[in-house]
């Protein structure tokens, strides 16, 4: 379709001239902009339907980039992307050296914060706010926040430091009722979201905002423009902080996304007509995560004491079937990383289940004080599925998870394991909790094979040889296992023969196995989806350090020491040097001398 | 004094059959117990005088241990220890071998869970309740939360997710208005806390609680027994979730507590008659904290644009005299960690001012994602300030500083440093921002040198050499120094001539001192008091590895892979090894051969 306003709009400030009838025209066209970048490209679609209106009426009320509007996890920034001189490129969203799917203050005055974790919002503007008040400088303070945050303790903990005269700080509440799921908790239930659009007043919304010193303004349609306009007047004139109470529809416009939110949340390329998934080629593979979810409904079936903990991710971390299986045994507790954390050390503790928690790797990062305090110093026999570890793909860097194994590592008696494909996770879940550990299973979201094989139990800390060699050892962390592979056949070509070996445990590392390898290889090569600067190939670093042999020689590939942007997964593979052919280049490029004078060496003795 | 009721006490089972008026004669007598081995051992006072009555009521009206009475921070269980028969080892407590001055479940089947972080509280007992319902078990669940931990964001999480059907599920609040510090935020001033005793209703705080579910009894007295009773009596009736709010004096039976709670929170030794602290010898030497916040005065004085961010600790990290000079440019945002970091973000964006966030090394671990994503990510250059890092001593294992290189390492771009004395941690502090970058600074709560010499910049990522010798390199962080250079007097006894290293910064390690000092020595040690399996020495490993050097060998010092009781500082380096005569007597049995042989060989060359 044309867009006749949106192609003719020269800037964010020239809402401010618009009518209401213009600006829901504009609203119409944004939201068509949307849907059909998103059909092409996929990405966070339904919540960004929801939020249209309101980010237009935030840019005609208020002066941005003066005024500093600060998004909440960022994901709902596409329309403020779109008018705020980003339309041209919007078709790049989520691509390698295209717009990121979240606030990027690299690519616009207007994003002020790269954000992808909820809850942040308020406190960040909190910041700007109290830094405003100490240079006396004069704008207004705009964090616009949905409703899952407020499952998110950071939210609270910014909320109580708000102070009760806080001027010019408006809380634009983008209340749909959802997380990415269905919401949950008293927040939900008793405060805010839940019945939405049918009660005209929300006394438990104004009581809430009251206790925290805000002003409460609302509830209000947040699909009608000439109401949000309203109501953001009056905010700006109120001498305290106020709280707009918006209520939207996830997926508002699109009847197929309103109808499944959840599916409609992220989605991946659609048909534009009928707003239905594309079937890809059929595939035999399956993922990581989907093995998962499938496994622990099998493992559910027979154990009654399996029970499941998500932070408000149960279609991502694939515990749907899991969680309406066993209702009873399946805790969402909402965006609360930490929470979900010690919440299983409670469960744990007391019943001697066996708690499953699964969480995104880079979520993870919420809970690592509850891990140590809660679990761990516990002996708690936790299981820790840590979904999406390694890079995140097109969402980018605030969810890649690339640090777990560092932030981990040192945790005294905690299991780090990855498995390389599908049925080595199935082995690793239907062992771990033989381990009487807490133990973390690392995998990412990407597609494994997977066959019909018995489960073969996996004892703790112990590794296999993939394929015996006799030039170099190449360790393979997960799925990087199939990329060792592939360098031993690059690296035969050059008649360097490798072993390859599946450490499958970072912690505790295989050492037998290790000194029998160290005693007839010098040559050591680690491969990891993981920062280079501590992960698995820094253990063995230590590893051979502390062992005393003299003479063995390391290499380590794996992400480098700075932040990765998104983009395809391949290309991204392909920027930080971990293809196959890149690897045998440098691998060549190092050993290859070395390789030739020990084999020389070995002639001539 | 005689103790006549508390002699005969048999268990705490007993309370149930003493009169009100027994039990308040009672809680004297715990009183005093208290006040007795503090002025011995030293610890946590204050809170825990506050805490007597609940106490008594909770064991007069709960079978502990089937009903779970869950501290949270556990820092307020010394009565709870002395009635659950740990009153004959209670003069050991925080001692080496000695009761821990925290729960702990290795003491006693009453104690439940490790704690001494603010804010699990809530969460676990959660935990607890639900697995008792999938078990069908029958008993009482009793957090014991003060109120400092609802500035925290974890006890928000957890108070989301009771669910409003729950049963036999108690949450006794002790408000006693105070952190360790006085109370901050909304909560404290709107809901709880604030102003205490005189009102006799508290209608924000019982219309807080109905908001998350919860049946409100209160305000009550928290010194009366008979109405503690009471209140315990009318929840195990109460089909719903329930809190009891009771209002108590922090320090209340001992006036000098009383008029100074601050102070008398945690104490060290003191004398019983005068309640006074008894002046230790007099010593020249500062502290790592104290030199931290008297130069932090400094700075704030020649710099308008310095603020400074505090969780809750002004006292225990130095900075009253830095708040009181300039209260605007302090926040203390109460014990929110997360907040703490992510609001520095914030205002580290926005003012271009030089945010100092002060933060106990075992704190921080709840404010890595944040670190990550608000300021890290953001580029900001804030400094965080990490105090308590290393062994805690007494304290123990969940205030023990000794992971935060490891999960600090990995992210791109942070520096990392440590002083090896006062006047370094000056120079550092007063650098820090021409480096512009995300920095941390970490320190032990040690008593250090300071000398009045003027400032010497401190170049990013660059090193020292304290000693110069030839046979081997012994590297040593921050006060580790000390040890290092003392170890070298020892192998010096023994014709080795150690080269001691300052490195100062973890990251960025001074890759050129490094080389050069590889080009010469052969044999390089590492110490540290972090733990070895991702610290300073890990880092070095992997530089080596990396040099491509061969023939280097490297001998780690840092704390095992364990978690580490409480104990005195001296008693715990002892049992890790960290002593120059144990760390030189290692060197000796790993080296001393080579050593030889390669001055035989120098010799025979």
């Amino acid at each position: 379709m044309n867009y006749p306003l949106l192609s003719t709009l020269e800037s964010c400030e020239s809402l401010k001239e618009m009518s209401n009838q213009e600006l829901s025209r504009l609203a119409s066209e944004v939201r068509e902009r949307i849907i059909d970048v998103m059909s092409v490209n996929g990405g966070h679609l339904a919540s960004n339907l929801g939020a249209v209106e309101i980010t237009i009426a935030l840019h005609a009320a208020f002066d941005s980039p003066t005024d500093k509007i600060i998004f909440d996890t960022s994901h709902q920034t596409y329309a403020h992307k779109i008018l705020t001189g980003r339309n041209d490129q919007f078709h790049t969203i989520r691509k390698f050296d295209g717009l990121s799917g979240f606030a990027s203050p690299k690519e616009s005055k207007h994003d002020h914060f790269y954000a992808g974790h909820a809850g942040t919002g308020l406190s960040l503007a909190l910041g700007v706010a109290k830094a405003r008040d100490l240079n006396e400088e004069d704008f207004f303070v705009v964090p616009f926040v949905c409703d899952a945050p407020f499952a998110c303790g950071l939210t609270f903990e910014a909320l109580n430091n708000v102070p009760r005269d806080l001027k010019k700080f408006v809380l634009v509440l983008n209340d749909n009722a959802m997380a990415i799921s269905n919401g949950v908790g008293n927040v939900h239930h008793n405060i805010l979201g839940s019945f939405v659009l049918p009660r005209k007043t929300r006394p438990e919304a104004k009581q809430f905002f009251k206790l925290f010193g805000f002003e409460y303004i609302g509830p209000i349609d947040g699909h009608n423009i000439a109401a949000l306009k309203e109501a953001l007047e009056i905010s700006k004139k109120t001498q305290k902080p106020v709280v707009i109470h918006a209520l939207t529809i996830k997926g508002h416009g699109m009847p197929k996304a309103i109808e499944d939110p959840i599916t409609y949340h992220g989605v991946k390329p659609f048909n534009r007509a009928t707003g239905m998934s594309e079937k890809g080629a059929a595939s035999k593979k399956s993922t990581f995560p989907k093995v998962f979810g499938e496994h622990l409904v099998k493992m559910g079936k027979e154990d009654d004491d399996l029970v499941v903990i998500t932070p408000a991710m149960p279609r991502g971390s694939c515990l749907d079937a899991f969680m309406e299986k066993f209702p009873d045994r399946s805790f969402d507790v909402g965006i609360a990383e930490g929470h979900a954390v010690t919440f299983a050390g409670g469960l744990a503790y007391q019943s001697g289940k066996k708690v499953v928690t699964s969480v995104y790797s880079s979520f993870f990062q919420r809970g690592f004080d509850n891990l140590f305090q809660d679990v761990c110093l516990q002996k708690l026999p936790v299981l820790f599925a840590l979904d999406r570890a390694g890079l995140s793909g097109s969402d980018g860097t605030t969810h890649h998870g690339v640090f777990d194994i560092s932030f981990l590592i040192a945790m005294p008696s905690l299991v780090i394991a990855q498995p390389r494909d599908g049925d080595m996770l199935k082995d690793l879940l239907s062992s771990c909790f033989s381990w009487n550990r807490t133990s973390v299973i690392r995998y990412p979201n990407k597609s494994c094979e997977i066959t019909d094989r018995e489960r073969t139990p996996r004892p703790l800390g112990k590794g296999e040889v993939l394929s015996q060699g006799k030039d170099l050892v190449i360790i393979g962390l997960g799925h990087m296992c199939d990329v060792a592979l592939e360098v031993r056949d690059l690296l035969l070509l050059h008649d360097i023969e490798a072993t390859v070996v599946d450490p499958i445990f970072v912690k505790p590392l295989d050492s037998s196995l290790l000194f029998r390898l160290m005693l007839d290889h010098h040559f050591f090569v680690t491969i990891e989806e993981h920062s280079v600067t501590s992960g698995l190939g820094a253990a063995i670093n230590t590893f051979v350090i502390q062992s005393g042999f003299s003479d063995i020689q390391v290499q380590n590939f794996g992400l480098p020491d700075h932040f990765i942007e998104h983009g395809d997964y391949s290309d991204l593979m392909q920027q930080v040097g971990l293809t196959p052919d890149l690897i045998a280049a440098r691998i060549l490029n190092r050993f290859a001398l070395q390789l030739t004078n020990l084999d020389q060496a070995v002639e001539t003795s």
